[in-house]
């Protein structure tokens, strides 16, 4: 049997949109690391050109037909191209279901709330966010709906789908209501645990940023990262960018505090790593891409907070990082840095959030979000539902809308559905974590020793060469034995931080 | 009266095209500057599916027929338009003169050959680059001769259009032939007036990459380079790229020489200062961008040659070299620095060669390159016959083919009739510098302060504000009374070589 002319037609076009793709990726990337200011105007005309030559080539009137061609033939398909058919049309699908006045207003009002919120955060001034909070929020409504309509979903999980493809709000449910069974109650033992402890002793600075980058780059090649394929450099905002053969890193420095910086880029890392890692063979392809912002983050997160916060990767880096800054005393023993990076605290900022408070500020904003999606929340009485959520969850009341329903720029930038995705990435990392060492003992002992080989094998072959040939619950019963839990997540917040 | 439709349709077309060759330049210089070794494919992947797509956007069915429709009404245009909808058809026909069978050889031909080249020229091996060199030319006359057919011109000049528009060949052989009557004489003249003084005084290194990008950015601003939508970073051969409004320039460093690099800054910035002084609202169109080569090349020849290596300039940049690398003692004299940046000697290597000698490397490769294009001169015989030509105008013989016909990139890579805009770009920047100063006696003295600010406005008002409207000779007649001519060219070089 030949594959069919249809099928393979749509891959030439897939492979089109991929490199045009590619390019905004790079063109992105320079825009946060090098471009001058001026040119702000120049760039984003770039950047809307290369869109909407990005729509028109998925939302091409043939597209549509080709699809319904291929999937009449689709026996013909090996099962990685049935999958590539199936991350087709969900593109086309999501490309093709909102009118062209919808998306430009919706381009219009996120960057007009966006530079809104950058005047309100500072300010305090959700009152002034607000109309153009309700813009987005109208806007996003319809989109739900529209996008609903197309998958057969309901409006939130099509939300969802954008990000997290596949994704439902009644599997999310039930993760986070075994969620907050038992982090209330563990964050109360960790707090009296930690608080009969005497304080760690903080790291003294000043860190010169050369230095932390040299340490930063030391560590990323232990990791395993290929510099022939990559790049780090400095942005306001860390970020991961670029294409899985050209993978742009960001950090950022402090000289005060150089955990953050390493912290952000062994974050990254782990992102890079999983674009790196992505099937070779489907690289111009659908279902060569990442699955989703479930998996990735979760790579972010197993190499930051499952791996790098371990005992055992401390006591390899410990070391490195006194030698990085020519630190003398005990502030620089294993034991203590270890200390500072596990220590908790509940706060009113999500950024800033440790793992055990991390998932509260999510499924507040969930719950927060979901209600304004369904009507049943206004605007108006965001503020203090927000207020109120946090002091049922965290115990503490935000003493001002900066440090309350102001601080994220998810919501004024469009990306409603996206937060939950934090925390399912939490728990699948722990999950793959667990599989993997029970799969290879060598792993754990291999961080002692900034030797990364062991992990990185197990990852490459059950995740990231994964692509999005599965979806993340069969991606993650095939590599850890169930779908996306909870236990995992528990296990290893006891044991770290009750244990440990 | 209201302006076509048909021009107005034009108008969006082009100025798609132009973000997308805007996009194009970014990623061309990111590939040079930043991109990791191993991305290269994964860059020609993105950089030909853009190039598809600008040739697609040109050479869509409906243009040649807008084009039509525009040209019936263009009575509506003002000359602005006019001469937009004249660059318009320019850029069509060049676009469209060749067919995509004949456009996909060449582009793999210079490929080849350009990676031949590359192992050639070190290994001196002209009869290992023949062959190549041959497919490349036997393309270089197709195409020469289709462009020719739709022009209206001979092959030759076809060839000039691409990177001198209206580029005649009959002109340029006055012209040179002009410079061929003076220059042996004057060279010689000057080669004895230069031995009868004691050789200049070396500049002691080393100079730290460092300080030498802070003294190239110290004359940058001086010069009036906007930073706020302009950088200049490093890569292994010096360029300009980038957009009008985001300029991208580069150069290299030699911690044995400074003077290198800092040359390579300021003739950069010329052409730097050229893109960023292009009409402002005709950014998106093809009358906004540079006229050609011979402009641009005034424009870097205007300021690295004619202003920055007088003996104005010098005296303010002396003190600020010796500044910039803790000099001490006679060679930082401003009359031995600029001894240093005016020696003349003939040499084999055009690119290492000093501004009375370069043409008549220009000259020697017009006449051949014209030959070979006409089937005049076979490439069995290119060697001998540049051998000789650099006995007749330089008295000097290349000792073998890396030092003679093997040592430019241009003809493999496919750029024949490029090289004489070298030279007319010379004359053009002599002829602007002289009438600058007489239209303008504070420029002159402006330079001795690092003042820029007078030859700018006069070169913004009368070469760059002019984008592409006029010809070049138009250009020049109205910015100093006559067309291209070498009467100027000579003057400066009698005056700085001779009376200096």
């Amino acid at each position: 049997m030949t594959t069919s002319q249809a099928y393979l037609d749509l891959e030439v076009r897939f492979r089109r949109l991929n490199a045009v793709e590619g390019a905004m990726a790079i063109l992105n990337w320079d825009r946060s690391t090098n471009m001058p200011p001026g040119s702000a105007e120049d760039r984003g005309e770039q950047m809307a050109a290369l869109g909407v030559i990005a729509h028109e080539i998925i939302s091409a009137p043939q597209v549509g037909d080709l699809l319904d061609a291929a999937a009449e033939s689709a026996d013909r398909l090996d099962a990685w191209q049935a999958a590539n058919l199936r991350e087709m049309r969900r593109a086309w699908i999501h490309a093709t279901a909102l009118s062209p006045a919808l998306v430009e207003a919706m381009a219009r009002a996120t960057t007009r709330c966006e530079m809104a919120w950058r005047e309100a955060r500072p300010h305090n001034d959700y009152v002034g966010l607000k109309p153009h909070l309700q813009a987005v929020l109208d806007l996003v409504r319809e989109t739900a709906q529209a996008k609903a309509d197309r998958l057969g979903v309901s409006p939130y999980d099509a939300l969802l789908d954008q990000f997290e493809p596949d994704g439902r709000a009644a599997r999310i449910d039930v993760l986070f209501a075994e969620l907050e069974s038992f982090l209330p109650d563990l964050l109360q033992r960790v707090l009296e645990r930690q608080a009969a402890l005497p304080e760690p002793l903080p790291l003294p600075g000043p860190f010169p940023v050369e230095a932390q980058r040299r340490l930063g780059v030391e560590m990323m090649k232990a990791v395993g990262f290929d510099f022939t394929k990559g790049r780090l450099d400095v942005s306001a905002h860390p970020f991961t960018g670029g294409t899985p053969d050209d993978v742009r890193l960001t950090t950022r420095y402090d000289e005060a505090d150089f955990a953050r910086a390493l912290m952000a880029v062994l974050h990254e890392t782990g992102h890079g790593m999983y674009e790196a890692g992505l099937p070779a063979e489907w690289r111009h392809q659908p279902v060569g891409k990442a699955r989703g912002m479930v998996l990735h983050e979760s790579q972010s997160l197993l190499l930051e907070m499952q791996a790098c916060r371990s005992r055992a990767f401390v006591i390899f880096a410990a070391p490195r990082m006194r030698a990085a800054f020519g630190g003398v005393g005990p502030a620089w023993d294993a034991d203590n840095i270890l200390r500072l990076y596990t220590a908790v605290r509940p706060g009113f900022i999500r950024v800033d959030a440790d793992e055990v408070t991390y998932p509260l500020h999510v499924i507040l904003r969930y719950r927060l979000e979901r209600a304004m999606i369904a009507g049943d929340l206004s605007l108006d009485d965001l503020p203090a539902a927000w207020n109120d959520g946090m002091q049922r969850s965290l115990g503490i009341r935000p003493p001002d809308d900066a440090q309350g329903c102001l601080q994220d720029i998810h919501w004024p930038d469009g990306a409603w559905g996206y937060f939950p995705t934090y925390t399912l990435g939490a728990l699948a990392a722990a999950q793959l974590f667990q599989a993997a060492n029970a799969a290879d003992p060598a792993i754990e002992p291999g961080l002692a020793k900034g030797d990364f080989a062991p992990l990185y094998r197990w990852l490459r072959h059950n995740v990231h060469g994964k692509g999005a040939s599965l979806s993340t619950d069969a991606l993650l019963r095939e590599a850890t034995g169930a779908p996306l839990q909870s236990a995992a997540f528990r296990r290893h917040l006891e044991r770290r931080y009750l244990q440990g």
